[in-house]
């Protein structure tokens, strides 16, 4: 264990992926919050409002200095909802000052972001300075890291075996994902009204969630002739948990009984990825509270589809999970530091 | 209205679908509950056991007698587990009493009953007798009826005015079909432990749910190229619902903006069916507690997939209010007498 | 049953209460639902808004005139938030017209209701004209009533045999009180977030409820000499239902082991209050969906204190139910017309 | 930071105590699983029947044989059901080696014991060797440890200051106890199953709950003259959490207003024990993933009731984690390593 300490500014702390990271960070023997930066400055202890925190951080939002925090800190984690980063980085990237990102504002091209999510986008120079980072497969020691969506995580995990081996039959990629509330964020809407969600199951955005372009863009660096995929996104009634169905095709039909040898080598190294046995499918509750990604497969000869299941918890390999190993990459330290959390099995 | 009194007996009472039966026949003013009765026979009044019932109903189970029920009552239902009634029913079958049969038993031929049920089927010959009915497409005066499961008729009704009009693309008809735990029934698993299914997300039975054959039977009836649907389920962590997503192609494109207009005029006069207006899909919560069936449906132009999502509460449409809804044709009541039901909004 | 029909006009049609009188008037056989009034006033049928009114319901929301309501009514109900009602239903006050004021704002003397709802009261002559009404105990033919809180109601149904008999020790009357969330209405705040509420149980408003003063009025015109009671109230993660554990010790302790008959006796005639065997206690689930309250009573010879459990559906009993009982009463209904209703037991 | 081991051996590894004991222990610098056992063996690695602990454990049940344990171990936790170490520590007993038992068995004097348990208990001789210990309260360097009960935890807790201090009037000692389904364990009965659970709320063991005398017999230890408490338990729909309320009255009520000090003074030194701000009562949630207990109060000076909120996390203070925290006290171990727990807070 090297005795390094990376001092970190957040950015965005009363939102449940800045929550997320102060906690995760507590017991990261590498790293120390030296402060925490808020749109609406309250000057009062974070633990006043914040209970659960007591006795664990004394720490109260200073004012946002881009001057003063690349002074105090080794790196900045922002965790803000989109449309905040785009500007509010800018001296950051600039200065190439560590950065990262966990929202969606440096994951797409100017054109792409702007269409799907209806805002001002960074400028092209600047969203080049930034590298999309699926922890499992970068190991990036650049400045500026756009850390990946919930929805895109699970998904991309799910698929990455075949389109990086251009198994994948394009035209028939089905996505049927569904999230807890968490993935929505705190914003006070009837969607999240418990009445409105509990013993309720509700398809939203379905072909429009933002997390399509990034998805399609990754796939295709893996497997250039994916153009689309079907995507939709449903709620479920609990707090935390992505649980994505992956329904595809493969070219090759003649490899389908190899798939699952296929999973297992490519994950074979990746320790936050864990493949099931075959036609073993996981369940949410085994990744929850853990920077996990769980897959499972299953093949059937009749209809010639592969269902494949993956399983994270959005706040954690979904979100600060993730941004943190990230950071773990970035600062050469070893990419689970910080991160050995096991789920609560009841 | 008529005055007309139909005598029931029923048959397994001390499960979901024989204690919702009891529930919904109470307010039907053509029907009486005039025996129940149980394979344990316990000689208590059912209000002890199950104190919901208190004050409204003072029936005893007793002994399982044809003989008997036939001189008594005009219909049995049988809401037994499968493997029960294709024992039980046969002195009704010979003697063409009408009975309406929520189990399994009698909806598919011997042959696949014993592939997908793993248990010895009923004869041939009694299998012929029962009719397999959907009740919105199907206004049976037959005297066996066997009452679609629960993700079949959330299936089939999101399905049929495409497989009617022989619009599917055979070989890309993906369901992702989900549903609250009663669906699974009362006994007491490790998957129905609260702790188990709380806060979790589980798919089971992938490609083996035994409702598949229903499912592509009756399909194959509508349209006679549908060899196989790609079909998975999973438990949602409420009671009751099913919601089902379908994902498919349709064989000939330039419909696919006409879809709309089908699913409308094809439940026009289905009181039991509301299709969402365009781009709208329903929710669980706005049918639970009622026999409707809500469809809504979006398509996506990139990749040719339409997504038909249907909604219903599976104790009731899936069970006994369709049953209800069967026994309504067969002793030709208005098909929605005892069924005039709103879902609670919270 | 007889044939007359009440014309009825709703005022707060969108919040929870008004949608549930929606949905309990549509099978009471002699009610028929003939306007509907809004504070924000749509012009759109109220199924675009509630899509679980589809096909039940063509009913859009007109501009609230109360000489207009007068005209085409019999009845109106108003299921508006406190502080609405004290203004809006002067003229119904003035003319004697029938009201059943779901609100809080007509149960108090205007000091009382000042202080407890920090809000301005309606005037004292009107509010004399009211009549609080808990519909198991009194049958009212006033022409105004205030409909009791959904707390007050599980409260006083726990402790009317008692109170009735002056067998209430006055000093030690100690009310621990669950509500699912509907309770606390549709307003989006951070307490009515999915993820704040799911998975967690908070005390809420302790010893400042303001049903108190409602519940305390009534039972001092019970028993005398009661003053004061400790009531505190929770939330429980679950849409609907109210529990009251309530703990107190009674003046002749010699009578302990009568208190079951007392309770046996004081609801034998009361067709909407089931009493339990003793020792046995019901749960929530037992009466959702209904109109019952449910009792339960053990007690404890080492502390003395007896343990009353009361469970009831506070949208049905607790607000539309009693409601439509109250008219009943009012209009010379037997009192359940419109409300068997039996508990879904899965 | 010490560079001490403590090897462990866990004894009922199945249950909920035993994976949240492997859980927690993975985080512990100073302790490391060295073997775990089951009275039924299962010859396979752990990670097989629970897919959460994969990757993280490769261990594999042995036979339980106590002086091989002695041998490898330097510590044994008995994560058992009540009845089973009784019989099973005997030889640890004998030797003074190291026990921490999360059971009931020897929390209690053999015929307290027999009375509440309704089962044969341990003799009085081992009954003796055993020191039933409060983590936040006592500093044991005994080697047969009886860990504090879940509900006892949270009420002892709450009321430590006031039975201290002898403030609390014995005959008035109220408490409402709620837990999540945890707290139940894993067995599979009709009031775990989900259907049953969920959406519901129920009392159960009114008066008879097996923590009841462990409870008294602590307070008795503080307060001499404490003989009875009145104390129910219920069940909350979540998977986790104590929610302890408590209405007592104070035996010199001029200190009503001093109560606050004195809690605050009491815990001023406990890191595990938050008291909130006077008035405001602490809810579940902020607790759930912790060893923390955190402690509200409010007063009313109408009804003189003092109501104390206690919240815990039933799996980690109530069980694994304070038996931890006696671990350390055992070893001289700072009393919070491997501890550092935050709530989540989404």
């Amino acid at each position: 264990m090297t005795d390094k300490i990376i001092k970190i500014a957040i950015v965005g702390i009363t939102g449940y992926g800045g929550l997320e990271l102060l906690r995760l960070l507590y017991n990261h023997p590498n790293a120390k919050v030296v402060s925490i930066h808020n749109t609406q400055t309250e000057n009062t202890d974070i633990s006043e409002q914040f209970p659960h925190l007591k006795s664990m951080y004394n720490l109260t939002p200073t004012t946002f200095d881009p001057m003063h925090i690349m002074q105090e800190a080794d790196l900045v984690f922002f965790a803000t909802s989109s449309g905040v980063s785009k500007d509010l980085a800018q001296d950051f990237i600039q200065a190439k000052f560590p950065v990262i990102d966990l929202s969606g504002d440096f994951r797409l091209p100017a054109d792409i972001y702007k269409k799907w999510y209806k805002n001002e986008p960074a400028s092209d120079e600047a969203i080049q300075q930034a590298h999309y980072s699926l922890a499992d497969f970068y190991d990036n020691k650049v400045t500026y890291i756009a850390n990946p969506g919930c929805y895109a995580t699970g998904t991309l995990l799910a698929l990455a075996p075949l389109a990086q081996n251009h198994l994948l039959d394009k035209d028939n990629i089905i996505i049927d994902a569904k999230s807890g509330l968490s993935g929505a964020g705190k914003s006070l809407t009837l969607a999240s009204h418990f009445v409105n969600v509990n013993e309720n199951f509700t398809m939203y955005k379905a072909n429009h969630h933002q997390h399509i372009p990034e998805i399609t863009q990754q796939l295709q660096q893996w497997q250039s002739d994916i153009a689309h995929i079907q995507f939709t996104t449903s709620l479920l009634p609990i707090n935390r948990g992505i649980f994505v169905s992956a329904y595809v095709k493969i070219n090759d039909d003649s490899q389908a009984e190899k798939i699952q040898e296929l999973y297992t080598a490519t994950y074979a190294n990746k320790q936050f990825v864990r493949v099931m046995p075959k036609n073993q499918l996981p369940s949410i509750k085994q990744v929850i509270g853990t920077n996990f990604t769980d897959i499972g497969l299953t093949y059937n000869p009749d209809t010639k589809y592969l269902t494949i299941v993956s399983v994270l918890d959005n706040m954690i390999k979904g979100a600060a999970g993730q941004a943190i190993q990230n950071m773990n990459h970035m600062f050469d330290l070893e990419e689970s530091t910080g991160l050995h959390l096991i789920a609560q099995y009841a």
